[in-house]
């Protein structure tokens, strides 16, 4: 819970293997022109951070799950992993 | 270490508290318009993993700072995390 009774859920979404990550092929080019060593490969994964009213941490995963479906990955080309943070009884869902 | 003896080191990107984040904000709004209930707010974090060929930690996440200054993340407006994944003795350094 966060300090007002809210829940923070926190999605994942990364690219599942075998999907080309242009941005992070682009920043591992640069890395290497910057001089970062023994550098072997960059994955990149976006985090959103939800907060919700409820303090019921179970609704609130159904309401994270709701926001994947309907707007934050593609089931085609990312995996997602959704996990309430902060909260006394975290709880993680994953769905590749 | 990832199988090939590798070290994945993660590094998280976010906005300090009190930087607007405009992604977030057209998020929270497209969530709440489709139907997802009860969200009372929205943050976004870029997550890096860099996988580095050294089997050494204290040299992949030493790279890893420097990835971060170099490219990664603006220290007026990021907090950020690095994290050594994946290893045996994974360790942290946050910087605010």
């Amino acid at each position: 819970m966060d300090p007002s009774g809210g829940i923070t859920v926190e999605v994942r979404v990364e690219l599942k293997p075998g999907v080309a990550d242009a941005e992070a092929l682009a920043i591992e080019k640069s890395l290497t022109l910057l001089g970062v060593n023994g550098l072997r490969g960059v994955r990149t994964v976006r985090v959103y951070r939800l907060t919700f009213g409820s303090s019921d941490p179970d609704e609130a995963l159904r309401q994270a799950r709701l926001a994947v479906d309907r707007l934050l990955a593609n089931p085609v080309i990312h995996q997602v992993e959704i996990r309430a943070v902060g909260s006394p009884s975290a709880r993680t869902s994953r769905a590749v």
